[in-house]
Formats: structure tokens, sequence, C-alpha cells
């Protein structure tokens, strides 16, 4: 027997992505964003949504790029903090001690210290209601070297990404491995 | 020092979702989706990426409705089958001995067996490439009551969803939760 939550945005599981990204002024922002996936393998894409009144908005229409920087469970209060704060009238990367690098491929800043960030030129917008989509070209994801397995593959167990429950708005880490995909169900076959 | 891997759709995490439709004949089908994500909260709605070819691209373009369900992990295997096998020529809820539920609210089936289902309307599509977008308004969202907490609301442990690591193609659990959201970041404040 099932339970009606009705018309919410409840989901299992979501990403906890932090989005790098200059403004006008060229200065480095980070914000929080769940609510976003991969959306296309060509072009490879990532879409992200955002309200219109974050500043990451703004950045990203003048800018037309950004940075999806995936924190380890260690930076799960500065990932935290980043999703709280405006980056109108904070400098998010100096308070949380976190280090802006300039992508060489697209104009938005990523993070050194986080394992993970995939890097976007923004090809279209999409608005839905309270949020924008960004739809990003993938032009590089680069993982920190001691975050890759033996084979130089990215390793979920080192990367350690963050899971986000909404509307209970819980975070939890990725346990271990349980299968292979595009293998395990062929015992059905 | 990050390593680069090129313009791929590599992102941690990933859902694993399986969506439920009817096709022209009013035949329930699965199909296995890590493309997507929550995209707007006002009106909440969730969107997923189909490739053209796929038999469940025909069926959303037709009835203008899906659901997403969110496998266990002790489903992993028929997860991952739904994934592989075309709706064209098998009867995926058939062959897994999964029990396909007519929906009251949307023009869809879900799993019975699956602790969590999101109805949802097609409200847009938008091409990006090889997949195509499709966004649907969350009219309910159902959790088994098993899968439920102490206050009634949704257990991660319990609902125990799949992580994809694209790339690597790996499935992996949910573990403990590591703190709240826009609560751990206040630290910083």
């Amino acid at each position: 027997m099932k339970k009606s939550f009705g018309a919410q945005t409840m989901a299992f599981p979501n990403p906890v992505w932090c989005i790098g990204s200059y403004d006008a002024q060229d200065r480095p922002n980070l914000m929080t964003v769940a609510w976003g996936g991969i959306c296309c393998s060509k072009p490879p894409a990532v879409t992200i949504s955002l309200r219109k009144a974050t500043y990451t908005y703004g950045n990203l229409m003048v800018r037309k790029a950004y940075t999806v920087n995936v924190p380890s469970v260690k930076y799960v209060t500065a990932a935290d903090y980043v999703g709280i704060a405006s980056g109108k009238k904070t400098d998010k990367f100096k308070t949380t001690g976190l280090t802006p690098v300039k992508s060489d491929l697209v104009d938005a800043p990523y993070v050194a210290e986080f394992p993970m960030v995939i890097e976007c030129k923004v090809i279209h917008t999409f608005e839905i209601g309270l949020h924008t989509q960004f739809i990003g070209e993938i032009v590089d994801v680069k993982v920190e070297q001691d975050a890759l397995d033996d084979a130089g593959q990215p390793d979920m167990a080192k990367i350690a990404p963050i899971v986000y429950g909404s509307q209970v708005q819980t975070y939890h880490r990725v346990a271990e491995e349980i299968g292979k995909a595009f293998s395990v169900g062929k015992a059905f076959r």
C-alpha cells in the first residue's frame, strides 16, 4: 500500500553539485543545486535549473558558461553553505576557503579542492516556471588523480559524491558497488 | 592535479529510474533512465531524456504521461534488464515478474513492487541532440508505507534507491545520512 504525498519535488536520489560562475565583474561565485542531471549523450550535455532570483542565474545569462563541481562528503558543510548564502552579498569562495581556478576551456571558475569538475558552455535556456533550465554542453570532465582507481578511471568511493533526499532534506554518502550496468540484467534474457 | 577525460557524460551521482508508459495498444512498458532529474519547483517537474529510437519515446509522444519508478537495490537486476531490452519486442513486466498498476491520475502504469513512484504529465518536450527531454509536471508522489520513517516521511535507507556512475557503468547503494540540508552549512555564517 502506497501513501500519497501530493504534487511535490520528492525524488530519490538527487545530486549535490556546486555551480561555478563569474559575474560581470569577473568575481567567482559558487552555488549548490540539486535540480539537475545529464540530459544528452551527443552532444554530451548536463542540465541545471536555477531561479531567476539567484546570482548564478544572472552570471550564466551574461557569461554563457558554468562548471559543475562535485563535492566530496568531507566538503558537505561548504556545499550546504554555498546553497544558503547569496553571491550578491558574499564572496563564498573566501568564506569557505575554497580556491577558484579559471577554466582554460570555458568562461567560468572551478573548485580546486573538489575531486571532479564538468566544464560547460550554455547552449540552451528553457523557462519552465519558477526555475529556468540551463543546458550546458560538456567540454571537458576533470578528475583528481587521487580519486582514480588502478585503471585510471574515476572511483565512486574516492570521489565520494553527496546524494540529496529532496523534501526530507537529508544528505547521504554513496556506498559500495552493487553491480555492473548493462550487465547484471542479462540474467533475465 | 586533475586528469582530463574530454567531453564525456561523466557525472556522479546519477539516478536509476524506471519509466512506466503505455503504448498505443495500452500495453505497459518500462525503461530505465539515468539522464534525468527534478527541474522545477513550481510547477513541480521532473525531466527525463530519451533517444527517439526507444519504445518509450513513442509512447510518451502519444500518451503525454509517464511515471518515474524508483527501484530499490534489491531490484537492481530487473532495473538493469529493462534498460537493456526493448519494449518493441518484449513484455518487460512479464519477463521481470513486476506488476503494472494503472495510475488513477495520469495515463501511465507504475510498478507495484517498487517503493516510490512519481506520476507525471508531459508539459514540454525539448530537442537537444541524440536525446529529447520530456519535462513532466509532477501530479503525485506515492511511497510504500513500509518505506516510511516513524514520522511518516520517506526514509532513504528503506527506499534504498540506486545510484549510477556514468561512463564507469557501476551501480551503488546509498549509505547513511551525513547531515541536514539548509542546516550544516550555517557553520560558515
